[in-house]
């Protein structure tokens, strides 16, 4: 566990490994620094591209706990206006929150702004980087983040069933679990030490091997090779599926930065049917419907029908991509 | 996830698997149980042999919220006085919560007897199962459990990092995570369908797939069949461990009901340092220490320095009892 944490905190640029404890996922580590941070008549600023994992949380607190938020448009390329965000902070502002990869636009959201202009106005800054974690490079003290939530499984190369939080050593959190940490067991509390203080109960440890393992071969790899390896292949990927009639994609434009993936639907057709028949007739697995991101979807215009999207890993081959954009325009012919 | 879902229900005689969730830990099971159904004002009845895992959530909901709790008293056998829990009774209790075996004690708690009682005050009832699921009977319905929190990797021979929590059709909770469940996505607040509305975000897939295939195991060996091998070893540990000079055994006397473990301490003697003894110089290892669980070493009077644990599995051979007990004859003669 030690282990994968060092190699998480070279990744990420966090001095201090024991500030990342593990969680069984990104959603259980949103949901630690959500709850674990605001407190009654707090204000948040969120974005339109944010998960169900971080706006079902703070929808819970505005339920239970009076909290307010404020959700900040995106354009259709996927990107924020500071200047809204900048007009948005109240003095009962103490989070702000963002994704980093939008999961359905594919767009990059400007981490070092948003975390300069939290600061700024004495609030934290946590990002959901479930889409950029080991596929871009992040700095948390260059960017400004107190809190980060990645997940184990996706560009980390983990298995399911892990994931964690880095925690500024400026800021605590309630923990979301209380229970026995091996540690201090007479107390009636939590203790303070980190990572116990986050972590308890019995370690999910094989999993964190895995994640051990996959964040390993990234750091060999390299971060800033892997994004270039994927944005070449979705740009590629990209480039072909804009030629076929009534396709629309979606978010950032050609040669612009993005996430290893893109969403599009085909004028007329459903997307789920479009993901089924990929499945079925060429065996290629992509994701159809709302990618629980409503507000990406009202963003995009697709909250009707959802939309499908494709994803490639730095694994993925040329061959592979022009296999699935024969199988598009096969379909989109049909 | 279904077919171990299926086979969890076989085991605990739960009607429909979809009442079973899956947690990281029991510890997370017993944190969603327990904030999950508390609300301010109410009033808990709890036992000394509670665990870190129950007792800590339990303080801090004392702490933010403004619950009463009390502790049943355990006598050195680990035996609680039905009596004392029915005056316990008020008319704002709505929830009784016992460890069905205590970690340190080994002593059995007897759930139909507290079920009833609490059902009879209109309460409902958790019950703690890290000591029990896989080496201990236990039929929800039979013995009036509401709430049935259990770890994967101990008694049912699955992977660390996997555990669940049955939920009683007739008990709604909130739900400890609020995220993404790749249904209703576009609902502000957590789907009613279950397993969904507990099951927050990617699942440990591979995790639990191991832990089907442990508890298919369990089942096929039969769950009274592994818990009379363990009695019957843990019986012949004790006999030979008795005739140590200075050792005093805790919990159950020999030829009581018991789970496969006994805690003990040696006269003038530090546990850390028989632990440390048995791993370094023999391969055994035992635990010693609190156990997460001071109020059990209050009640054990084992509060000063803890105490050793050992246990056993089925599948410890008699030889591994003899074993342990010529090494703890040697420690005890130095």
């Amino acid at each position: 566990m030690f282990n994968a944490r060092q190699a998480l905190a070279t990744l990420f640029h966090v001095s201090n490994p024991n500030d990342i404890v593990f969680t069984s996922n990104t959603t259980s580590a949103l949901n630690l620094a959500i709850k674990g941070w605001l407190k009654p008549g707090d204000h948040v600023i969120a974005t339109m591209v944010e998960h169900n994992s971080v706006r079902r949380p703070l929808e819970f607190l505005k339920r239970t706990m009076g909290i307010k938020v404020d959700y900040i448009a995106i354009n259709e390329r996927g990107q924020l206006d500071l200047n809204e965000v900048r007009n948005s902070f109240r003095p009962e502002t103490t989070l702000v929150v963002c994704s980093h990869g939008s999961n359905l636009l594919g767009s990059i959201l400007p981490l070092q702004e948003l975390g300069h202009l939290a600061h700024e106005h004495e609030a934290i800054f946590l990002v959901d980087a479930a889409q950029s974690a080991g596929t871009y490079p992040i700095d948390v003290a260059e960017m400004g983040i107190d809190l980060l939530a990645f997940p184990g499984h996706k560009g980390l190369l983990g298995p399911q069933g892990t994931g964690g939080l880095y925690i500024s050593p400026q800021v605590d959190l309630e923990p979301l679990l209380h229970g026995g940490t091996g540690s201090q067991s007479e107390e009636l509390e939590q203790p303070a030490v980190r990572p116990d203080r986050f972590e308890a109960g019995t370690a999910n440890t094989v999993g964190i091997a895995g994640l051990a393992a996959g964040v390993h071969a990234v750091l060999e790899y390299g971060v800033k090779q892997i994004y270039e390896r994927q944005w070449m292949l979705i740009q590629m990927m990209m480039k072909e599926l804009a030629k076929l009639p009534g396709i629309s994609l979606i978010g950032p434009k050609l040669g612009e930065p993005r996430m290893g993936l893109v969403s599009f639907n085909l004028e007329g057709r459903d997307a789920a049917e479009i993901a089924f028949v990929l499945d079925r007739e060429y065996g290629i697995a992509v994701r159809a419907g709302y990618h629980c991101t409503p507000l990406g979807h009202m963003t995009a215009g697709t909250s009707a029908g959802g939309a499908v999207r494709a994803s490639v890993g730095f694994d993925t081959t040329e061959e592979e991509v022009e296999a699935f954009v024969l199988a598009m325009r096969q379909i989109s012919a049909q």
